[in-house]
């Protein structure tokens, strides 16, 4: 039994670029003890999203930045070890938003209880997590897509846009994907069952997307921004729906990167342009593990997990990851 | 009684850049008679809009381009001076797409009767026409302006926008535009009423706005694009809608500027960008008509025609004038 607890601390805002070192501190903590109507969660995997970038930074976000000092927030999973609540027991499998740390202690918000039945423990903070239930809301809910309408993703490859692309095939639209270099796109293609996917570092972004996209884009689910908005702006149909889900390409530059040059297109083609994050639907996020959940147990949703040894020293390491590259798949950091 | 008539046809597609006078050609035809189930109306008012820009343009838009030859598309106001028809007799006051010349031949369809008795028939190709309607299905269908949020309205005092402002404060909420110069503005606070004007001349455009807004912008309505968006969407409040309208800042660019850098807002806020035309809500102009009209005859709802003189030789450089800040309200011909 641990008598202490290791925690991922924010040690000061980040500058601009990448997240250098010094901006998390780990630290050692006693191990705390559930009050009445808590309990306890042993943490085994630990979620990294794009989305860290922003809880770190100073300034107006849609959620409030992380403060100095304070333990790095995080989705994760792990078990109950100790509980003084009705609802969760030792033993019960659990994912929230606990923080990156070794145990925390819950009252049960923003914490589900999830079956590893169904799916291993990495995997319900991997597709069948946060970046699933953002994949699902953003795209039924903001997208709206209609069977046979074409749906184009970008970030095809990651925990998100491989989400979005396999609800596309299942509610029976043209799924189209967007990803970068031959690996991830045959992934796309071979193992996802996307329709078509385009590698946007061959070189040929809008004649390559516009032979994969036939009949026009109807829905494009946002998550880099960039040139690549720009391209797909060019190409959307009268009507179509852009669920902004992120704009990585610009996370880490020092100053924003232009704008789309062909924001005309928003005007002319009467597109709706939507920012979401997933907690906009808090409320809704059983429904989201349910179908999930029933889709994967199916056999037609299928996720990749990168998972990270290295435990919390590598928060950092791990975290940069995702603003090179670095990741196939979801990435988890296991402690 | 004429004999001929007098037609603005377009000549040939414009080059990037300001129209070009050869780019119409004024030409005389035969005076047409109504066919069976068709009216004749002698023109008084040509509307000039700046989508017109977007009409004669190749390539795909919201419209089909105006064809080479054909006669310039546009909305007027006249009379019925002879009918076939059951619905229109001669003497009606009408309005209508019926094509910049002296007399249009029509079946009814995009024709609407007009009463100048509640206004006189400039006005109904002015606020109380297209840019009217315009106004009031983008501000209310898209924008969803709630008693109390704050709109803002940029390119303010044109025909559009001195509307939108309008509505704005009609529905209960704090309405301020943003329009070029001293008059401009005052002319918006002083004559229609709004709570506030920014000058984006005057070269504060980020703190004059903020102090005009001092709870941060919840429906902004795009009439410009550009360096005005971008100042607009590093402001907007969670969840606030921005019906895109226009983006006239880029109509005469030779290639598009820069969109707006600070598009993480999108994000960040969960904004909802959604382009619209008038045509969108064709079967429900009726409903803008009852409304625009009860409001101007309760003399809340002001609008400022800048009636040309100069016939139709005149379209091309009265035209030109939109895109050069040159008029002052909603600019019409008169033939």
């Amino acid at each position: 039994m641990d008598t202490m607890n290791r925690q991922v601390k924010l040690a000061r805002r980040p500058q601009p670029g990448p997240l250098t070192n010094d901006v998390f501190a780990i630290e050692s903590a006693p191990l705390p003890e559930p009050g009445p109507g808590e309990f306890r969660v042993k943490i085994e995997y630990v979620s990294l999203d794009p989305a860290m970038r922003g809880w770190v930074a100073e300034g107006r976000s849609y959620i409030a930045p992380v403060k100095v000092g304070a333990v790095m927030r995080a989705f994760v999973a792990g078990h109950v070890d100790a509980s003084n609540h009705p609802d969760f027991k030792p033993g019960d499998s659990v994912q929230g938003l606990l923080g990156a740390q070794q145990y925390a202690i819950s009252n049960g918000a923003n914490v589900w209880k999830v079956d590893t039945s169904l799916a291993p423990l990495q995997r319900w903070v991997g597709g069948l997590g946060m970046p699933g239930w953002t994949a699902y809301f953003g795209l039924l809910e903001v997208g709206q897509p209609k069977p046979g309408e074409t749906v184009v993703v970008s970030a095809a490859s990651g925990a998100v846009g491989s989400v979005v692309g396999q609800i596309a095939k299942i509610k029976g639209c043209r799924a189209v994907g967007i990803a970068g270099g031959p690996d991830k796109c045959r992934y796309l293609t071979d193992e996802l069952g996307l329709d078509a996917a385009v590698d946007y570092k061959a070189g040929n972004l809008a004649a390559d997307l516009r032979a994969a996209c036939p009949d026009g884009i109807d829905v494009y689910f946002e998550n880099v921004g960039g040139e690549i908005l720009d391209t797909v702006l060019s190409q959307m149909n009268l009507f179509g729906r852009i669920p902004v889900c992120g704009l990585i390409s610009a996370y880490n530059a020092p100053t924003p990167p232009p704008g789309p040059r062909n924001l005309a297109s928003v005007l002319i083609n009467r597109l709706k342009m939507q920012g979401l994050i997933v907690f906009d639907w808090a409320d809704r996020i059983p429904e989201a593990i349910r179908d999930l959940g029933t889709w994967h147990k199916e056999g037609r949703l299928k996720s990749r997990e990168d998972v990270r040894e290295g435990g919390l020293d590598a928060f950092p390491a791990v975290l940069n990851l995702l603003y090179t590259g670095g990741n196939r798949g979801k990435l988890i950091l296991k402690i």
